[in-house]
């Protein structure tokens, strides 16, 4: 059960003029449930990704930052859920660009202009057939309206869907933004989340968008973990449309901030959306480290916390058990961390008074606060102004059942 | 249940002329099991230790590395499990010292020639009266034989204790090597296992002895993991009493290789005892990584795979979901790794071949290793000469429950 998080009004999702959105059960994974997302882009669409830092990066992965790299126009991304077309050799790149073809012909475009993503399990044969076959009927459903429709579709162990919406004015023009995302285990993004598509109708310079996917990735995605362990898959694919008749955003531009930030609610949404859907989930955490001498080191300690499975046990069952916070941050590998100036707080609860036991914290309080279904953790390092802030979930006897039992 | 370990067999366990140990029940935890134990040392004994690398290091480490660092003899050791003397401040330190006091006293020697140990729960008080009042008896019970029940009273939720002898011949003198070690959660080690004492009847030269130390923890405790959090009280102590009357080893000579190898061999087979009685272990995992560019390349593989949540639940379930090896191995971070270099077997059986799944490889004879409870990964990354292994457990519903009900 996600905490405190239900599928999105499908009716309160923006359409985003310029793309359309189609899906299909294509029989790739097992549930009779659609499993197969095409999304068309008019012409003039401009997109940017940034991708896993994994090195088995996936065959769609390799597919997709050829395309990118290439600066051409895309028309169109197809997405499955089922398999991860990842550790597949040449036989997965191949397959990678049949779909690529195969949506090509179908809509009248160059298969260069084709982004392919795949998300499942590792390490089997991409059924590419069954994509093929199924893509005619992913075709016929293209609609504004379908971003709930789609972002079922690309849900794998997630219980449910996750998809929200913004809008704003810049220079008299309203500009929508949404996005979806998928992804709940195998989750510790590196510059981006397992999948996560978010299209505007904004009209934004192709390097201003290229800047932009990436701050907000920081921002967003590459702020939640839920195991630790960093997917082959990770994509994060910004879309701008250009239908909204503003004038060309450029990096610089007031109104680069503008959209950024309201790109960037949706990112977080989604990014939070992730952590509160994690396999097993009973509790999202939220991980606030300042204090830090700069950011990288508040990101360590946050993460440090936010990985550790003792830590997330603990929280898990509701026990004040906080030692193992000091033992976290202790392991975070931060050079010559002087503890007595470490001071911790369990939500409202001082825990940690200059790296010793608070004289005014009791097992009461910090028992009161664990059995919040939402529970904030903060940290000061006492070393500097940097400060950074995680989320995730806690670990579960169903994290392990869910991982146990993933392909059986 | 531990994986192939049952108890060492008491009887089989080698007295070292010059060490006496002494247990009683103290109280300090909450099962009526001995929780405190005292090894007195011989006159002449020397004494060297490698200890956490976590920032937070327990009040006991501290004293340890002070009384180490100033190089003068070691009398006694004194130990208690069920409370870490961690996070606790000032009044830690000085618990700390006033159990070195109390083992003075009662043995006539200087507190700065006791090394005191602590195992259990962080962020606690250590009731210091209770080892007072209850160090009388563990000095009244100090034997050479004792080995077995000295290392019973280290556990803390260890469901068998560990320990194991080796014996030499260095220039006609029999020499004698016996080691206990303690920890099965929290248990990364970084110099260091949890709680590890060895000691041997020969004669070694004071720097000889250090550096011993240091590669021994090398080639054992740091190549095993159970969850990837480091403790707070890791610490690895390496005693020589000189009784066995050989001449004194100094680090170049060849009769120093012969009593590390020794060593060494004891320390893996404590290390080796960590992973199988790892928190809710059901198998034994070796991961062996060759071809790489250095040690610390292999090392950083290795642990990817070893740390992996999703790679251990895999193996608990003894599902052949290999994708999540590769997924592991990619999140080493090994710069410009050629995954189609890449090649790995799971036991005999080979799974993937030139970064891509083997053409010979059958879900079946996959699914046949993951069922044994032994079950190694070796993992060629086709880059260099250099190699490491790595011992670790699976994770299973026991290790969520262990730590979700560690202290209630």
């Amino acid at each position: 059960m996600p905490v405190n998080l239900s599928a999105p009004d499908a009716a309160a999702l923006l359409a985003i003029p310029g793309v359309e959105l189609g899906a299909a059960y294509a029989g790739i994974r097992k549930a009779p449930r659609a499993d197969l997302m095409l999304m068309r882009l008019c012409q003039g669409a401009r997109t940017a990704g940034v991708f896993t830092r994994n090195s088995f990066a996936a065959a769609p992965v390799q597919v997709c930052r050829e395309v990118l790299a290439a600066g051409g126009p895309v028309r169109a991304l197809v997405v499955n859920a089922g398999n991860a077309n990842c550790g597949t050799g040449k036989a997965g790149l191949e397959a990678a660009r049949r779909s690529c073809d195969a949506v090509a012909r179908l809509l009248g475009c160059d298969a260069r202009e084709v982004l392919p993503f795949s998300t499942g399990v590792i390490l089997e044969p991409l059924p590419v057939e069954l994509i093929e076959s199924t893509l005619p009927a992913c075709v016929s459903s293209l609609a504004a309206g379908n971003w709930g429709t789609a972002a079922e579709a690309i849900m794998t162990t997630d219980t449910v869907a996750k998809a929200c919406s913004r809008s704003l004015e810049i220079a008299g023009r309203r500009i929508s933004v949404t996005g979806m995302a998928k992804g709940v285990g195998m989750l510790a993004p590196n510059m981006a989340t397992m999948l996560t598509f978010i299209a505007t109708d904004a009209c934004v310079g192709p390097g201003a968008l290229q800047t932009m996917v990436r701050e907000v990735a920081d921002v967003s995605f590459n702020r939640v973990t839920v195991d630790g362990d960093t997917s082959t898959n990770d994509s994060f694919i910004l879309v701008a449309t250009g239908q909204a008749g503003n004038a060309e955003i450029a990096g610089s531009a007031a109104e680069y901030e503008m959209l950024r930030s309201a790109i960037a609610q949706v990112a977080v949404h989604l990014a939070q959306s992730i952590a509160r859907d994690g396999e097993g989930a009973t509790k999202f955490i939220t991980v606030e480290v300042c204090g830090a001498r700069d950011e990288a080191e508040a990101v360590r300690v946050a993460r440090g916390i936010a990985q550790s499975p003792l830590v997330k046990t603990a929280f898990f069952a509701s026990d004040p058990n906080l030692g193992r916070l000091l033992m976290a941050i202790g392991n975070a590998g931060i050079d010559g961390l002087d503890i007595a100036r470490v001071n911790l707080w369990l939500g409202d609860v001082r825990v940690i008074d200059a790296g010793g036991r608070a004289a005014s914290y009791s097992e009461e309080e910090g028992a009161r606060v664990m059995k919040s279904a939402e529970i904030t953790v903060r940290v000061d390092l006492g070393r500097g102004a940097a400060q950074t802030t995680v989320w995730t979930c806690d670990f579960s006897y169903d994290y392990v059942k869910i991982n146990a039992e993933y392909r059986t």
